[in-house]
């Protein structure tokens, strides 16, 4: 949906229901964690839940059957790619792959606003993923589809922002009132970025837990406390294990430093391990976006409170409810 | 189909209707625009524009239920995989994406014949992209299948030249004695080469607008002028703006260049902007096959005479015309 | 399944019949030709007979229509991976391909039983190729849904065995007393263990046929004689040409070769053209795992007895038949 207000005329368009339709989902980009509300939240936790439903029982539906998904991924990204093609096929719609773009008319030097006008050409939605951070909403300024962000660089992933803030209600039965601590790279970490912004209309308690030059960047921790609510940087993950309700533990990305030494010096900074659970409450959910490289040890993986691999399922049922109601079809 | 009459008893098949099915259409390759008829092109453009239809309506049929695509590009493309992909699966069908043939069999040493006597074991038409010149027919010759060519080397590209044709049609209402100037790499250029000689069939006047070292073969200007048409060469897009009902420009690609001194001088030959757009007709069509790397500011997207973007949709319904033709169902 | 016996709580899974369903097949990993028995591989092989009867008459069927498939290939296979995606889409499932593995998340550092872990969360099955002998298996003890072995390393391709072992019976009407011959590259040929081993258990005269530097190791030799079958080991294809009810071809493959200068030696010891095709039986199969790059001469692709384009059919029917059986539907 144009952001600019310029109609397109050049791309398909069919009917549209009123803006009202699906909670004003419909027709809509999803570009930011920033545009969902409390109540949009609810509305898509609970599409989610009735997706896996129908997951559990049918294994697919045909919601979604004669529409085209074209799911642009100009950085390789295995997981949020499959989920979605998954989340669409499973609604009965197709997907068109377009994985290579390092080899495509991109290497012709074609811009991003005029491939995103040729794909809306053959698809009636668009997934993005690029490294840089705007491209999410540049496509959606051209575009007259709806565009889903898949992550634009260091800026927004926001269905993985969803997805996390499901499972942590889903695990733990609430949102208000918890105590979270996000750990590992707080500074380059979108997820923990987002996840946090999503976390502070909630009465939630920081921890931020990371080595000192990957803290969480000050305007993040002014924001937070902006808001009136607790948010404590420390280094050592043992002083914040056993009261937390959430850890959500981050891989250190290499491909986001440019000196290598300084990488070398924090990688192995944290390992979540059988030992350090047993300081953690009984009842907590241990998370992680994946891939891990050691943050979590795999002897933690049969721990009731390893919530990852579910958090990983919950985000095909977050992107299914999030196709179906920008379809319209929710 | 087997252009040698060998017959290949390996590949499935089904029983086939009379030929003259579907304009006799059905079972054939589409190798060149050299096989198609003013009668062939008429009824293509017609089951085009219910394909039109079909999309706005419901998004997508299920005529070509069933049936399998092997979408086998030996070169990258994008624009044009997406659009067979999405032409096939709006017509109820299912494509198998093959694109990094660099990788497979074909790094083993396989030949094409066998790529595609194997992909034919699978499929049912196979969509050919081939970087050398002839590889659709020798792929046609082997195959008991449909081959369709998706563009072969400088060779042809015989869907980029119809549906081309198709826009104009659409554009401006006809086809027969319009005003056309080529503008750009006419050389090199093979979408040039194959709307050339389908426009050459109707009561055309061509315009040749090119730098010196990138006019328009000579035997090419010979076969046009043969037929008794006019074919005006000039370096100067001003010299014809203002007299042409269609402006198509095309990007001079640097892939074909081996000197890149040469390509430097030429690239930045032409830019269509607002300016000169003002000294064209009211009612004209501005066209580009895309990608696009200059030779048409953005400024002059919102120009209702710039119909690249329409040329682009325009793709997938003449795809979906063809492969429903060929596989028996338009 | 789990071969370890932990469950896999993570996972979706759907109320399961008896294990008895389906010959025993329904949710079971397909890992080794050493799980089929005769039993199953007769019931096997009647699944695919009515496979091709689907796709000669239907084109498909929707019988797996709902159910998802992760087709994950670490090393590129048009072939296999094409087979598989077509087998799928032929009973009505959906594809997810992933093939790009080395820019993924695993270039991120991520162990496969993570990567299988998430693909689980995503897909119903998962077909995996990979270049390390034994990562079939680990992915098996990790998942909860069925993997397919489509290739590990030089370990197993069972679903290639099992397809040239269905060619066999359906070229000779039998797999009992059958004089077979295995030409080429018969040490590191993963294709050549699996169906010698296959075979041994009907009674079959074997030859194995290949340069020294390439012979059937020792063990195996071995193995095959201690079933008492006769096991008879030559150089020359003309010994034996004569004889033998299956010419078993290979290729010579490069990329197992450390020392090119061995390879260079050896590459082109066979040629199979239709002079040695005059020595043959009138009644016997000419076979070949392809890609083939000179060992069988394209002069002998129109003799009836050249098998090798018939067994790459084969292979979407076997497949077929095995995504049926292992998802409960055959």
């Amino acid at each position: 949906m144009s952001q600019n207000g310029t109609p397109k005329p050049h791309a398909l368009r069919t009917a549209q229901p009123s803006d009202n339709m699906n909670n004003g989902f419909f027709g809509q980009d999803i570009i930011s964690v920033r545009q969902f509300s409390p109540e949009k939240l609810t509305y898509i936790f609970g599409v989610a839940d009735e997706m896996e439903t129908l997951v559990r029982r049918f294994g697919s539906a045909d919601m979604l059957s004669g529409k085209v998904l074209a799911n642009l991924f100009y950085e390789p990204s295995t997981r949020t790619a499959s989920s979605f093609m998954a989340a669409m096929v499973r609604l009965g719609g197709r997907v068109i792959p377009i994985n290579e773009v390092h080899y495509s008319s991109v290497s012709k030097g074609e811009s991003l606003p005029d491939t995103i006008r040729t794909l809306e050409c053959y698809a009636d939605i668009i997934v993005l993923r690029h490294p840089e951070v705007g491209a999410a909403q540049i496509a959606a300024d051209y575009a007259a589809k709806p565009i889903i962000n898949a992550g634009d660089g260091i800026g927004e992933h926001p269905t993985q922002a969803l997805l996390d803030l499901y499972t942590i209600r889903k695990e733990l039965g609430r949102l208000d009132g918890l105590k979270v601590a996000m750990v590992g790279d707080l500074k380059y970490g979108r997820t923990v970025h987002s996840l946090t912004r999503l976390l502070s209309r909630y009465n939630t308690e920081f921890y931020f837990v990371s080595p000192p030059i990957l803290r969480l960047p000050e305007d993040m921790v002014a924001e937070v406390k902006a808001r009136g609510l607790k948010a404590v940087e420390v280094e050592d993950v043992h002083e914040v294990i056993s009261d937390v309700d959430v850890l959500y533990v981050t891989r250190v990305q290499k491909e986001r430093f440019s000196d290598l030494a300084l990488y070398d010096q924090v990688k192995d900074y944290y390992t979540v391990d059988p030992e350090l659970m047993k300081m953690a409450k009984p009842k907590m959910a241990l998370m992680h976006p994946l891939p891990r490289v050691g943050e979590i040890s795999y002897a933690v993986d049969q721990d009731p409170r390893a919530a990852y691999f579910r958090q990983m399922e919950n985000g095909m049922f977050i992107r299914m409810a999030l196709l179906a109601a920008v379809l319209g079809k929710a």
